[in-house]
């Protein structure tokens, strides 16, 4: 009997857009999500990531998105940081960025959408998490998206299709080192 | 006397090339590496990742990387596949990588050397961890190195400056889902 379960398995396996998380404390987050939009942009296909933080901005990348043809960056929340006073303020820039990503999703310009820190603007309750299972539940059927950001909640988890834990085991701030231009920002 | 060891830590902190580890079952491993050669060419940096197994080739940033201009990814092992039926052939394929690997990190030309999937080849114990760790602690000051792959041996992870594991919390394969040309390979 689990034997023919497995075989209706397999012969029910399905191509699909994936919609993928990055959490946990660790390094490898983002730039697990850049190595994916390279490797992409070598087939051709079409990526957009959206940086929900300033703060987050890297030039490195920025520098060598637009060198790949198809692989676009783009920081949203006009320019939050995290540095306002006003909490109102701080949670509008990031439901207007999350509208942003939504129109971003739906032009079907693009085979991958990267939604970079997305966690942690739900984790901080910015974000209704209800509203953004519900829209990646209805997301065109082949696109392909990516959450990153630590946190992530047990909901976005429960929606997605594959998950992978960046955890910490040794750090170098731990250990007397700064942080290296290229490499860690 | 704690807040005293503490700041001379502090005021001891210094630059130097990180040699970084990215392990655990989970995905990720070689995306955050190349994520992370992305941002470094973004600054102009010189990167070389030398993929230690031919069946880890992934076509997608193959084509990507000489768009960037100064990341070279290069095959070793002269196509050791998995397949032979000799082990003492593979170890020998797998040796020779490894001295490639060498003159490549002594070269000067490479400001990051990413050694994909190498942690495969010392839990497996084609490459003795000792040559590698020996070879780390001398490596040129300067120098970032990446190592990828499974079950990184405590050696190596009592060498590297940052280690992160990735841990597979949730995964396609398991739920009926094909792999994705450009996300997953």
């Amino acid at each position: 009997m689990k034997v023919s379960i497995e075989r209706a398995g397999a012969s029910a396996k399905k191509k699909k857009g994936l919609i993928i998380v990055n959490t946990g404390n660790g390094k490898g987050k983002t730039t697990a999500a850049l190595g994916v939009a390279l490797r992409a942009c070598g087939y051709g296909m079409k990526v957009s990531m959206l940086q929900f933080f300033k703060g987050k901005w890297k030039y490195g990348e920025l520098r060598s998105a637009p060198k790949l043809g198809s692989f676009e960056i783009r920081a949203m929340g006009h320019g939050f940081t995290w540095e306002s006073k006003d909490i109102e303020i701080d949670k509008r820039m990031v439901r207007e960025a999350w509208q942003e990503a939504k129109a971003e999703i739906l032009s079907a310009k693009y085979d991958l959408v990267i939604l970079d820190e997305i966690n942690y603007a739900l984790h901080y309750g910015f974000l209704p998490v209800e509203d953004v299972v519900d829209f990646l539940k209805n997301k065109p059927p082949m696109l392909h998206v990516i959450l990153t950001g630590r946190n992530a909640k047990p909901e976005i988890i429960e929606v997605a299709d594959m998950v992978t834990e960046m955890r910490e085991i040794k750090h170098p701030f731990n250990e007397g080192i700064v942080a290296q231009k290229g490499i860690e920002f």
